[in-house]
């Protein structure tokens, strides 16, 4: 199995403190030693780094630690190989263009049978993963739902939500997805999330001897969320997600379509 | 405009001692100031690095000028922004899936009306530059023609030959392009490159003070060819290409299909 971080700001943001606690997961604190990747949107546009060795001791990864990227949405992945051999092309954040923007996706489970059962049309794995699979399934029936952008954004986040219901049927679907205006999620076993804003405070990582004091680090506009396969910090109270759920955020908080 | 550097292999190669004389560009001994990118394929995957802040003192160049990557095919772009403005959506090189491979484009010219003159279908900017509206084109162009890959690569090599010619009439169009397999290059004004083979000498380039022994750092079987807008060295016999060239590389050579 996989982890998942995902995060979204109502302004750019760095997301340095939880990619610390996740990286040590990555052949550490947890056995997912068969690569990570990271997806950072700035504007438009979408900064990805990819690594097929172990996040803990990745140069890359060390790298972003200190190197602050400030974005609105970020997708980030550390990876436990079932289905797919340990190379670059095998692993997430996937990224394809539709509609002029960059859509993003990571997979936290298996799903068996899919290859086999969902046939592709505009949109083709480059690796051999399920889960690319899955992603590609998605983007293609979007393109034939709405070869343009739908008005609303409603009709998008409703017809993403029953791709991902029947992706789930396939077996364990626990995903973040961004198409640069949202961040959806879905929850299949495990997703947490924790929404910070004033009056901020402080969180104590589970992975690693580090602290943050919010208060310090942000203005008392800010709102941000993070959203995750396990809590990050062990002195805060996170949402749990429930099996089906299909979540989406913009601008830092959970945006419910009515 | 711009400046191109690409590199094809025979054996997975870093390509760090020419990259940190085209870095050298972006702001010092060039004026291109306004970003840079990266892409290094490695088996199926491409790993791309972007950064719409000067190439000179970029945090992320000096990091890969000191990590070393090795790639069979690399395509980097230093960019001086006459078309869109400065940020990372409009920062070369640019990526696309197709058959389930990454394509990567980096472009240097202007192409007039380009945007009103070319319409796009299945592939679209994400950006406002005219040289990825011209990688869209491409990619449409190449999708609409062969659905599924052609049997012959050669036929590829000719279409794509014919779709850069039509481009050129836009005005400047120095491009280098990769789909994995191939890296392509068209030349209007100026493109030179080099191949490298044993027995493999010294190089020093003309952007810094370095100087590299090939001899000491290859091995008798490796072959690999330098492609770029300029020679990066000062001691070494480049190719010049002629306006209208294109030219096709495959593990570290031309290839000529015949």
């Amino acid at each position: 199995m996989c982890e998942l971080l995902g995060m979204s700001a109502n302004i750019p943001t760095d997301i340095c403190f939880s990619f610390s606690g996740l990286m040590q997961r990555g052949g550490k604190t947890g056995p997912h030693k068969d690569g990570w990747g990271v997806a950072f949107y700035e504007g438009r546009g979408c900064r990805t780094f990819h690594d097929p060795f172990p996040s803990s001791n990745s140069e890359i990864a060390k790298f972003i630690k200190h190197y602050p990227i400030n974005s609105r949405n970020v997708i980030c992945h550390i990876r436990k190989a079932n289905r797919g051999k340990v190379c670059l092309e095998n692993t997430h954040p996937f990224v394809r263009e539709l509609w002029g923007r960059n859509w993003c996706f990571a997979h936290n489970g298996q799903l068996k049978g899919i290859k086999k059962k969902l046939s592709l049309e505009h949109f083709e794995p480059v690796g051999t993963t399920d889960s690319e699979h899955a992603f590609c399934w998605i983007m293609d029936n979007i393109y034939k739902k709405f070869p343009k952008p739908p008005q609303k954004d409603q009709s998008l986040a409703v017809f993403i939500a029953k791709l991902c219901q029947t992706l789930a049927e396939f077996g364990v679907f626990n995903i973040l997805m961004c198409d640069s205006k949202y961040l959806y999620a879905h929850c299949s076993t495990k997703l947490v999330w924790i929404t910070r804003k004033a009056p901020f405070g402080k969180a104590k990582l589970v992975d690693d001897d580090m602290t943050v004091d919010f208060h310090q680090q942000t203005t008392p506009k800010d709102v941000f969320t993070i959203i995750a396969t396990a809590p990050l910090t062990e002195n805060e109270d996170w949402h749990r997600a429930q099996k089906g759920d299909f979540l989406v955020f913009k601008d830092g908080q959970r945006k419910i379509f009515k």
